[in-house]
This record gives C-alpha cells, sequence and structure tokens, in this order.
C-alpha cells in the first residue's frame, strides 16, 4: 500500500491513493471482517462511552447537532433516530454550507456538536465542529482515524478502530459507526440489558454473512436493473440510505431511498409494472406500515419485490426473499440488515463485471467544502 | 367540484376526490396564479408574521423542529437553511415515526414546532404539533386551510392563502410556503430591506413565467429520459428537491436531488457519458462550488447539463440553459428558480403524453401515519 501526496482536482483533494495491485479483493475482505471489527469495537470502546456519555450528562445536553457525508451521513440518520428513542434526545443534520460558504452558522446552545467521518478530513465537516465548540458546545468526533483534524478538533473522541479500509466503497466502517452510535446511546440510557443485546451483535452478522451464496445467485436477476427505489423507515430508514448509496457507487444503478410514509407522498407515481422495488423491514414497529405499503406495491402496482426480513409475511410477497436472523432487536436491527444488502451489491457489481475496489470517479477520502 | 367522502385504502386515506371534468388545466393555471397568490400573501400575511416573530421572541425559542411530508417537506429544507441564515436558529427537521410509531418522541424543550401541510391533515404532522404543545413549546401551523386538524392543533398559525389548489402536483401551495417561511424569517430578523426584497418576488415570478415558450420547446429533448439527477445547494437544495420530485410525481423519471458536496461524495459514480444532470445555480455563496462540480460533470465525465442560473458562466455549460432574472437575491431564489422547473415538468409531462392533472397513483390529500 503506497499512498501518494494529495493533489487537488476540481475543489475536491484526492487524499490517499492506494496502489491496490497486490490485493483486490479489498471490499469481500472487509465485508466478512465486520464480526471481527464489531466484536473489538464493543469491547474496547464501552469504557470510552461510558465516560462520554457522563459528560453529556454533567454538561446538560438538551440536543444533538451532527456533521457528516456520505455513508457517515447514514450513520447520522441512525443516530437521529437511536438517539431520540433511547435517550429522547432531538437530533438535527448539519447543513455544512451555512457555516462554510454562506458564514452564518446557527447558534447551536446546548447543543453536542457531533461529526462523523471515516478519514475525519472533509474540512466542511471538521468547520461545523470547530464552530460548535468556539460557541462553548461539547463536541464529539466519531471517526476511524483518532489522528485527523476532525479528531483534534473535537473535545471527545470514539474512535471506531475498524482498521484500514481499503475499497473506496464503505462497508466497515460504516457498521463500526453504527455500534459507535449504538454503544453512546446505551451508555446514556444507563440500561444493563442494552449492553446485553449489543454483545449479541457480532453473531447477528455472522449469521447474515451465511446469506453470501444465496445473495450471489439472486443477484443475477438485477443484472441488467438500471434504476429501483429502496425502501426503509424508522431505525432502518439509514439502512435504506446506505444501500441505495453503495448501489449507486458501485453498480451505477439509480437508486432512490425513502421512507414507506415519503415515498407515498409523489414518489409512488414512478413505480410501473415490474418496477424494483427493494425494501428492508424487519419486524418491529414500523413493520404493520411498511407490510400496507408492500402489499399495495406487489398487488395493485405490480411492482416486483426483493425484501430483506425476518417475518414471513414480508418474505412472501417478494420475488427474491432475504431472510434476517429472526431474533433480532429492532433498535439494532440496521447493524445487521445492512450486511446482505452489502453483499448484494457486491455480487451484482461482479455479475456487472465492474470493479469492486475501485468504482470509477470515486477516490476513498473525498474533502468538500 | 364534487368532494366525494374519504375512503381508506391500503392505509393511506384519500380525503378529496375531485370530479375535475369540467378544468382540465388545473396545474397550467395554479402555475400562472403564482405572482398573484404571492403578492396577496405578501400585502396579508405580514403583520401576523411579524405578531408570531414577536411570540417567537417572547418565548425565547432557540431553536425550531419542523414536521412536514412531500412539497411540504422540501419548503421545510427551505425554511432549515433560511432560518438558520438569517435567525441564526437550529433547525430540525422531524421524525414523525418516533413520534406516532415508536412512541418515544424527544424531549423539544425551547423549541419551535412547526407542522407544514397543504391540507393540514396528515396525522403524522398533527402528532408531532400536539406533541410539542403538550410538551409545553410553542407551536406554529404553516397551512393553507385554517380549517384543519393542523391548525387546529398549533397555537400559531400561518395561512399561505393560495386558494383551492386542485392539480396534485403542489405548485403555488409549494411557493406560498416558501413566502410564508421568508416573511416569518424577514419579521424575526426585523430587518426593513428585507421585506423590500421580499416584495418583489411576484415581479420576478412574471419574468421566470415569460420562459414558458422557451420551456416548452426545450422541454422536447428529454421526451425519452428515465433518469437524472438534480443539483442544488445552499437555499437552492431545497428546489433541487422539489424539482426532483414534481418530475417523479408527473413524468415518472426516476429523478434523484443532491447538494454539489453530497453528490461528490459516492453518487457522482452513476454518472455516464449523457446522463442527464439538471442543476439550479443562481448567482450566490455556493455558487463557485457548484461550477466546480458542473465543470467536472461537463468536461471529464460528460453529462448532459440542463443549467437554470443567472449567471453566463453556468448557462455557458449547460446544453440546455435556462436564464433566471438577473437582480435575484440568493435568499430568494429558490421562490422564483422553481417556476421554470415546474414550466419543465408541464411541458414534458405534456410531451411525454401523460395526464398533468393527476399523476397515477396520487391523490390530492396523502394522509400517512
Amino acid at each position: 500500500m503506497v499512498p501518494t501526496t494529495g493533489n487537488t482536482q476540481n475543489g475536491v483533494v484526492l487524499l490517499h491513493v492506494y496502489d491496490r495491485a497486490e490485493d483486490v479483493v479489498s471490499l469481500r475482505n472487509e465485508i466478512f471482517e465486520q464480526p471481527a471489527v464489531l466484536e473489538r469495537l464493543l469491547k474496547t470502546q464501552g469504557e470510552a462511552a461510558v465516560e462520554i456519555a457522563s459528560t453529556v450528562k454533567k454538561r446538560q445536553v438538551k440536543s444533538v447537532f451532527i456533521a457528516a457525508r456520505g455513508s457517515s451521513d447514514n450513520a447520522a440518520l441512525y443516530g437521529k433516530y437511536l438517539w431520540g428513542f433511547l435517550n429522547r434526545l432531538p437530533v438535527g443534520l448539519a447543513t455544512p454550507s451555512l457555516f462554510t460558504m454562506y458564514r452564518t452558522p446557527p447558534r447551536l446552545e446546548g447543543s453536542l456538536v457531533v461529526g462523523i467521518s471515516q478519514s475525519g478530513e472533509s474540512p466542511d465537516i471538521v468547520s461545523v465542529v470547530k464552530e460548535g465548540r468556539r460557541q462553548g458546545n461539547l463536541t464529539l468526533a466519531i471517526t476511524n482515524e483518532p489522528s485527523s483534524p476532525l479528531a483534534a478538533e473535537a473535545e471527545l473522541l470514539l474512535e471506531t478502530g475498524a482498521g484500514e479500509e481499503r475499497a473506496v466503497a464503505a462497508t466497515k466502517t460504516y457498521t463500526t459507526q453504527l455500534a459507535a452510535i449504538a454503544l453512546l446511546g446505551a451508555a446514556a440510557a444507563d440500561a444493563p440489558d442494552l449492553f446485553a443485546a449489543l454483545d449479541r451483535v457480532p453473531d447477528l452478522v455472522k449469521e447474515a454473512l451465511d446469506l453470501d451464496d444465496a445473495i450471489r445467485v439472486a443477484a443475477q436477476r438485477y443484472r441488467y436493473m438500471s434504476q429501483c427505489v429502496v425502501l426503509g423507515r424508522g431505525f432502518n430508514y439509514a439502512t435504506a440510505y446506505e444501500w441505495s448509496l453503495k448501489l449507486k457507487e458501485m453498480t451505477y444503478v439509480v437508486a432512490e431511498p425513502y421512507s414507506s410514509a415519503d415515498f407515498r407522498h409523489g414518489p409512488v407515481a414512478i413505480v410501473s409494472d415490474g418496477f424494483p422495488v427493494l425494501a428492508v423491514l424487519p419486524a418491529g414497529a414500523v413493520f404493520e406500515d411498511g407490510m400496507r405499503l408492500l402489499e399495495t406495491l406487489a398487488t395493485e402496482h405490480r411492482a416486483e419485490l426483493l425484501v430483506l426480513s425476518n417475518d414471513d409475511r414480508a418474505l412472501a410477497l417478494a420475488k427474491t426473499p432475504i431472510r434476517l436472523p429472526s431474533d433480532l432487536p429492532e433498535w439494532l436491527s440496521p447493524l445487521v440488515s445492512i450486511v446482505p444488502a452489502q453483499l448484494f451489491c457486491y455480487h451484482l457489481t461482479q455479475a456487472m463485471g465492474y470493479d469492486t475496489e475501485s468504482p470509477r470517479r470515486l477516490r476513498k477520502v473525498t474533502r468538500t467544502l
């Protein structure tokens, strides 16, 4: 691995361009590393999470404000739901241009300002955390790079410790970000049963990885798919976003994520006979709402459904059913349900003959303003 | 016009199904009504906006929390930027499922809780405002229906007063929502020059409507477009979302909205030779960042660009340039830039032979939980 020096190209600074000739299966390896890196994170970061949670209480944080881009922004979406659910905190997602371009940042009084970034490099994310700190707010970096500018700028640090990620598409750095968010939520809720549930995640991810062969076969059907929608709601709204981002990055399919509610308010019009709809719908509080939409899509609009679920009723509606582990707490389901989605994208990329390691137009670290 | 009684269909309650045989050009009429309804709103709602702004100050509001769906949610995106910019307020967008399905609403202490809805009917939006009020927060409804459940639930009301909107796709109710948001921002900032700028909007919209013929001709080229991306950043992030929603609703094109920054973090991979990129990029603080992206897209990735701008450099990159009024304050540009986008969708719908009044699968009022 030879990192070359950064160069600027049309406002996007390319930081590390790896020579990866000796290893062209990073993506697959990284998907399969997830049980191990999640287990390590849960073992090593628990104490840090408890300390951060205690600081959050001491400083009387009333709300959370998160800045992130790409897959990290999808992890932030999970945080928006989970910290609302477990900790009753309102979570806002930042508008970095107000900080970097309009130069009129909002007053964030009483907020925990969080930057989430694998590399900790993107200047817009660093700017939001810097301004949050300047205003006297508590700040936190969730990053895979403890020596990054983002980690340096934030008062608190939670390391994802996923190890180097070489494939351009984020996989293990995304699930470890989710785990870091879940760990913080559990620590702030101070409920031992939440930690016990979290400890089961690596095994649940292993179980999801066992679907590899079945998903390789199932993905062939989608070889000529050019567009689709991806549905998920509540905690798995994040999964819908991350799945569709992976599809766009790796397979170049125009994949649009929606909650079942937002989809009904207009976008459902695009569905015609055979239109592919991918849905992530594990058992839980939003299940029945999702089922009603999937039933309409399957029977009235004649969409073609690919469904990730652990409920027989949802799977029965699908042309391509993919079964999630059965005993899956809904609040942790995004850490598991994204895994078959990653495998699907990996195998579809192979079926389409594209490069699984380095999608066109993209580099590992994207720096935006 | 004969409203029929509501009926429930797969969890979506259809409220008003109009018999519209006597008038099949509602959409076009409603687009062209915009200067008049905007002028009326600015004339009649200024005092209400000043009163609401004074209550907001009295109650020491520290942040804003908005619940909305569909086009109203795109208006909320404008509010997120504008109230951050003019009033330095952090604005969060609600996650209604935390209120309606998980039943663990966040603690919204110190927030103004806003529901935005044309009809004021959707139960999820009403639930968020109701819970906000139960918690003792100041609440505001921005709606076209002053006798709706949403208006009844909120302490404060700002009417958009757009008159009945009969076409399923929102046009004048969207721009009047933007104007209501701008009026409130100006009132809370208490700066007379902002009101003077707002008063020019109806004339600027008239100027944009003069593009009708040119856009009718330009739209023919896109007759067989099946997918595209729509780019906009900062204030016009909302425009990108609303334009893409209109495209999906009316033309069934899979159109995905992005900020120029988010687009670089992965989705840019989908762009290949000739891929259609629609961009809204008026002069302003985010212009140079958008230009850098458009230059890369045009020259390196060979995308086909349709550009709405009032800057010659941006227009020169486009296969289809559409010129916005020249003297357009950036903070108000979304009220004007969406107008040629609406006309584009109207003419493209006609070119494709679809129904401009009643898109398939949709009804005027969508009630989600």
